[in-house]
């Protein structure tokens, strides 16, 4: 696969399904991690993470907030790593989330954050990296090594590993997720002939918005960069409530909008945005469950699952439209030009 | 000034400096709120707002944490609103900050925390408006009326009014601002040159990126609003260290990148970001008092004072760039097309 452009990032999309089918036989290996968790009884959560994990990091901030009723925050790693903040972290839960474990500044945060206190917590795909060793506790994402350089299977793989570490926490028996590596393989079959026509569609596009609301923000967040790092479109992600606050004067005839709308609170209270940015005439491809619902005109149909779990599945498309359009457009997906695998920022 | 297009937001750039003097000199009003919050001693600061008011709100975190050495984040109001989250909020202090203090959102979030245990601030523009009436304490920006629909000084003046809560919760005496009213006079002087330089450069880009790091990131964010609400640009803004992890791949020589670059560890962490954009052909226009020190196609210098403070000079001349654009580009910047001055989410 590694000699046609794209080879690995296909390779790496089709992977997915049966990567959530071992995660989700291997969650009682959460259990001990999560018991520490519910033993120590955090007040608050902190996420520490950059580029897609910070948006599955965002996707975890929800899962504690609503599921857990434990308020939550994403730490702005510069407070530590420039300026020196060294606030009291005793009863914070300080869960650090990366595919390498590599990045200095996310070593940092954590190594001081446990100084100070906090219960420490490494999410990674690379289960002997510094990030674990610095963690008092460590979760495998388990996804296998990613070769190429836009993240797919590591974040998806991150969605649901943060997923079962809050279910065990709150003490559930993963039953939201008992299907999902057959409802991902269901949704990348039953998406295939939207995502062709869609990157058909937008092969000369110039403007992409993407919008999101509730659960389905992160994957906004995260379509928005897949597209921008792999198709080099200028594609900007807004919260559909932001959206409404100012960058909607930019949407008009020319502007492609993907919206994110699943079955569910998020996706209904997408309905009211999208009947303003239809009105502007932009053209919408509706990504999720709940796609039929509205306005829209391309859908693309993903699986149908619990609302909070709903982000695992919804990004599988995308990342196909991603490949495609990049493919479509004369680049390899593969290796966009410009970026390494692990980005050493300080 | 209402007759001409652009007119109200040119005239409230334009009362920055005397509103900044005046914010400073009545600093003594936030003490009794400064010492509430001195006296509870939160553990967790939370800050909820929308569209530029969040940006002020990040600015806001970032104070927080270096200055009073107490973790904080940035509220996702959906998980209270749409999903019902009632987590237990003692020892937490909730600083609400909207100009008009009328979102029903908010609003909710604010109530919400006040009976979850939670000190709850509202940091407003409108003294009798339903968000101060849900908190337990109020904060007055004192902007006076803003009749643009792009907020600048509402902006600019949450900014200081926030910089002089921090301040004055940690005793201080507002030294870093005492003469932050004559700065912002320079600074709208000193970068005029620069700004209309800026205008004739970049009337006809289409892609622009906005970046900057540690206390220059909120700049960077509000500058793309800024830019995408009265301009329609398809302006996005990265963090200096997010951009490295992907979106880099879409910088070119058809990019625009304002990079924010005051004196300061921020500023000096963007220098390694700066060279390898600049390396990949892209123009860059630096806006800081450490613009001089990067690599750049134009710099619009502005007044040099704390690191800390910055944030509410940098703004300055990138307000005076959208409202040249907007106006050159064939817009009205006081009433872009599609916008309310107050948005109405849930």
């Amino acid at each position: 696969m590694s000699d046609q452009p794209g080879g690995h990032m296909a390779a790496e999309i089709g992977q997915q399904p049966g990567i959530f089918t071992d995660l989700v036989a291997r969650r009682g290996g959460f259990a001990p991690v999560a018991e520490v968790i519910r033993d120590r009884q955090p007040r608050f959560v902190l996420f520490a993470a950059r580029g897609s994990s910070d948006h599955a990091a965002l996707y975890a901030k929800y899962l504690t907030e609503v599921l857990l009723q434990v308020p939550a925050g994403l730490v702005s790693p510069s407070t530590t790593t420039l300026y020196g903040a060294r606030p009291d972290l005793r009863d914070v839960l300080l869960v650090s989330v990366s595919q390498s474990g590599g990045s200095p500044d996310l070593l940092e945060v954590t190594q001081s954050a446990r100084e100070r206190g906090a219960l420490t917590v490494a999410v990674t795909n690379t289960a002997d990296s510094p990030l674990n060793a610095a963690a008092e506790l460590s979760v495998d994402v388990g996804a296998g090594v990613e070769r190429a350089v836009a993240a797919t299977k590591t974040y998806s793989a991150t969605l649901l590993a943060l997923y079962l570490l809050v279910d065990a926490v709150r003490g559930g028996d993963g039953e939201a997720v008992a299907s999902i590596g057959e409802q991902a393989a269901a949704t990348l079959d039953l998406s295939a002939e939207a995502v062709a026509e869609a990157v058909r569609r937008y092969r000369f596009v110039d403007r992409v918005l993407t919008t999101g609301r509730g659960y389905s923000l992160p994957t906004a967040l995260e379509s928005a960069l897949k597209l921008a790092e792999t198709s080099y479109l200028a594609a900007r992600a807004y919260s559909g409530a932001d959206l409404l606050h100012g960058p909607v004067a930019a949407v008009d005839g020319e502007t492609a909008v993907l919206a994110i709308t699943s079955r569910g609170r998020g996706g209904d209270a997408l309905h009211d945005v999208l009947d303003v940015v239809h009105g502007r005439g932009a053209d919408v491809v509706a990504i999720g469950s709940g796609a039929d619902r509205v306005p829209a005109a391309l859908r693309v149909p993903v699986a149908e699952t619990a609302e909070e779990v709903a982000p695992i599945l919804e990004i599988l498309p995308v990342q196909r439209i991603a490949h495609g359009l990049s493919l479509a457009r004369g680049g390899d997906p593969d290796s966009p030009r410009g970026l390494n695998k692990v980005t050493r920022t300080r």
